[in-house]
């Protein structure tokens, strides 16, 4: 392993960490709320990174096994030092449950500690929100898209960092890649900026929600999260939320003016058709409880998109509902969205690619001598793709178990141990019964926490970097 | 297709199971219970099946889509006759829920849809355990060793209803592996009724509680399953559920002495190691519900065995138990026992193999060039059964989600739902919340016993079966 690549560019993370949280600090100062926390963390991220960066590389070459360990650690030390402008004063009393917020924040989870966040200041909020839209779309693509010295041979830091079962580069330069998806971020998060101003909302709400929007994450400024809001501002965050879980690549093709292709994507079009489906389900599911066919659609075209799109809003408390519809909803957590999108889950179109493989598994078994492959978007998939998709889901139904074994050891019942270690696994936010929407994490353990921290890190970073971070032959000298 | 094959075989085998019904009809005679409903149903199955077999085949050649669609209709009907004796009078007033009762016997599964069976004469409660114990080596296995006309090209029969991942023939002829095994079973079964009757057992009792155990089902002739035994035929239960969960390759290694390769088995140590483990930290767990040490070990080890073993008997309502015990319990209901035995489940030696194909996917991913291969028992494992272990385990997956939903329409928990299709699909019969240990599935609608029912099916079957009998390909004329 390249170690001193690892920590210099670890450093060059950091620094870039402490610049990141000048935004909180200036909201707090505009608001005129104390602002020292968010000053002695940027310091403090400033100088740790400094130092680290000071380790000369003696080569620039990356490997696989290091873009693993160096993103894993480069999350692992972002929360670690996000965290610290919660535990300063004014904030989230126990360094655990800051961490366990932090994380939450970059990995797009939004599961919160919190019972009621409005107690926390603007800055705080600010901070808490904009992690979201930090790790949305990667904080080492980020990293790369500004830091020149970063771009060589960075692929192998993007295909550990980005979702998906296949990770291609849009334009040959992996760092021209990474700016194109920012801006294209950047173009849709202001959007939905005016849109919710539009709506009535103010400035720093809008900031807030849309934010939660864009990273899939879902903390909200309010322990109601979106049930206050108006029904325009429901609908408008329903259609972002759908749109921030769609494939960033096909809105680079539309800009390119390669619509075609886009109409062509079987992962859009299952996309699209899950939501309608758990859609209509849900909402002859709910009629019985709303007042008219329009506040049942709404409510569930809401959680629905919330849910898939692995961003955890939500506009009703929807832990009260029938037991089908719940159990719909966390079936839909394990689904996620599209691939190359900042959500969370197995993503759909893994889940084609495996409906796929398994049915010419099926004619297989009866025609032995057939040949048949698999496609994908109009391309053959290679044996060692299909081979990484179903290991993956084989890696991920075992962690997930692992995961509830540690989570039972707390007293709560199994569909709030179950669900909160799906949802967290997933990075969705809320789960069911005891960490339902109208509740929060707090009733958690310490020891729990951090498990449910760790579970959101290999959710968010697909397995792999994590495992290659505890893996002890990872930093076993040869 | 061979449908004529197909027609012809299931009449023979419906007339297979006229002659088994004899027992049951012995059994009342004996007890001075109505006989009809067993001369009724024996004699329309005798019926039945003389007709059927009257189609006579043009070619004896089975293909591996004819197997599998004859394995699936040959326990659909099976399930489908033996129901009859308990609808008829005195029994279980529904069909639905005879069928129910009937399939979770051939199955061995072991979910009851009777508070108290104890409210059965004896003519029905042998049947009903009897249908445990021809489930449990399989009914076409039975067949075959019978039957002299199916030897042919019978290995794609065998293969089809056989568990685990790798079906290999004990001696070269198809017939005469199925011949030894039933030898194996048939001496294991009266050991083990010799030594419950040494206990003070009824030979009624040890009859019926053996063929609970030997075919891995659990169906126990009162309502407290083995609550009310001595500590003496617990343990005895407690270590044929674990030996009737080896693969029965290795008693036929012992037989021909070959000791040596029955020590090196993987799969076996895996099995006793997880027995052992999962012992060790529910005992540790309930210890402060019981009143020894001692206690708590007999209780933890007879509810591991019989879970992992998917027999599903019980000695304590382990539903009362802290969630940690629980969630390794649920666990254990997917790990099952070895491939070859009786038991369901997805077997150790496909989770051993699982495992070390990931480990060596792990080592592939940070070193492309290397080759590593995969070894179970200390041979390489092929790609395509590679291939075959991890479609499996996702189509496993997809299957469950899909029961999980149909069965979420119940006004049930999701405790209640997800441990019934995880309990149901695994084979092995109580599940946690309202059909704990000390409940039945008698609260569910028709509905949801039919889900039930077929996903019992699906799991004993392993999937296949059932799947190709539902596939439109299998029934379209070419």
């Amino acid at each position: 392993m390249n170690r001193r690549m690892i920590v210099h560019t670890l450093g060059r993370m950091l620094q870039l960490e402490a610049v990141l949280l000048l935004a909180p600090l200036a909201v707090a100062l505009l608001y005129r709320e104390p602002f020292v926390p968010f000053l002695v963390t940027a310091a403090a991220a400033a100088l740790t990174g400094v130092a680290l960066a000071l380790v000369r590389p003696r080569t620039h070459v990356i490997y696989a096994r290091d873009g693993f360990v160096l993103v894993a650690l480069s999350w692992l030390f972002y929360s670690a030092f996000g965290a610290l402008p919660f535990v300063l004063p004014g904030g989230i009393p126990h360094y655990i449950d800051a961490f366990f917020e932090t994380m939450s924040g970059f990995t797009t989870t939004g599961a919160s500690i919190l019972p009621d966040p409005a107690v926390l200041p603007h800055g705080m909020l600010f901070w808490r929100s904009f992690t979201h839209w930090i790790g949305g779309m990667g904080i080492l693509v980020l990293c790369m898209a500004v830091v020149p010295s970063l771009s060589a041979r960075s692929i192998h830091i993007m295909r550990a960092e980005m979702p998906g079962p296949i990770v291609g580069k849009l334009v040959p330069r992996a760092r021209d890649t990474a700016k194109i998806l920012y801006l294209i971020y950047i173009g849709m998060t202001l959007v939905q900026i005016a849109l919710l101003c539009c709506g009535g909302m103010s400035l720093f709400d809008s900031a807030v929600y849309t934010f939660g929007t864009a990273g899939t994450g879902g903390f909200a400024p309010v322990a109601s999260s979106c049930g206050g809001l108006s029904p325009f501002l429901q609908i408008t965050i329903t259609v972002f939320m759908v749109l921030f879980g769609v494939n960033f690549n096909l809105y680079y093709l539309l800009l390119i003016r390669r619509g075609k292709s886009v109409l062509k994507s079987a992962e859009l079009w299952t996309y699209l058709g899950v939501i309608a489906c758990a859609t209509g389900a849900i909402a002859a599911n709910i009629a019985p409880l709303c007042a008219t066919a329009g506040q049942a659609t709404r409510h569930a075209a809401f959680q629905v998109a919330s849910v898939i799109s692995t961003t955890g809003f939500s506009t009703t408390d929807f832990n009260l509902w029938p037991g089908f519809s719940k159990t719909i909803l966390l079936l839909l957590m394990f689904c996620g969205a599209c691939a190359g999108s900042t959500a969370g889950g197995l993503k759909v179109s893994r889940l084609v690619l495996l409906v796929r493989m398994l049915r010419r598994h099926l004619q297989k078994m009866t025609h032995p001598r057939a040949v048949g492959t698999v496609k994908l978007e109009g391309k053959v998939v290679g044996e060692e793709t299909q081979r990484g998709v179903t290991n993956y889901f084989a890696l991920y139904a075992l962690l997930l178990g692992g995961i509830l074994l540690l989570l039972s050891l707390e007293p709560f019942d199994l569909e709030t141990n179950l669900s909160a270690a799906i949802s967290c696994f997933n990075n969705v936010g809320p789960g069911l019964g005891a960490v339902g929407p109208a509740a929060s994490y707090a009733g958690y353990s310490a020891f729990s926490k951090l498990v449910l921290s760790f579970a959101m890190l290999f959710g968010r970073l697909e397995l792999y970097p994590v495992l290659f971070l505890f893996a002890p032959s990872s930093w076993m000298r040869k």
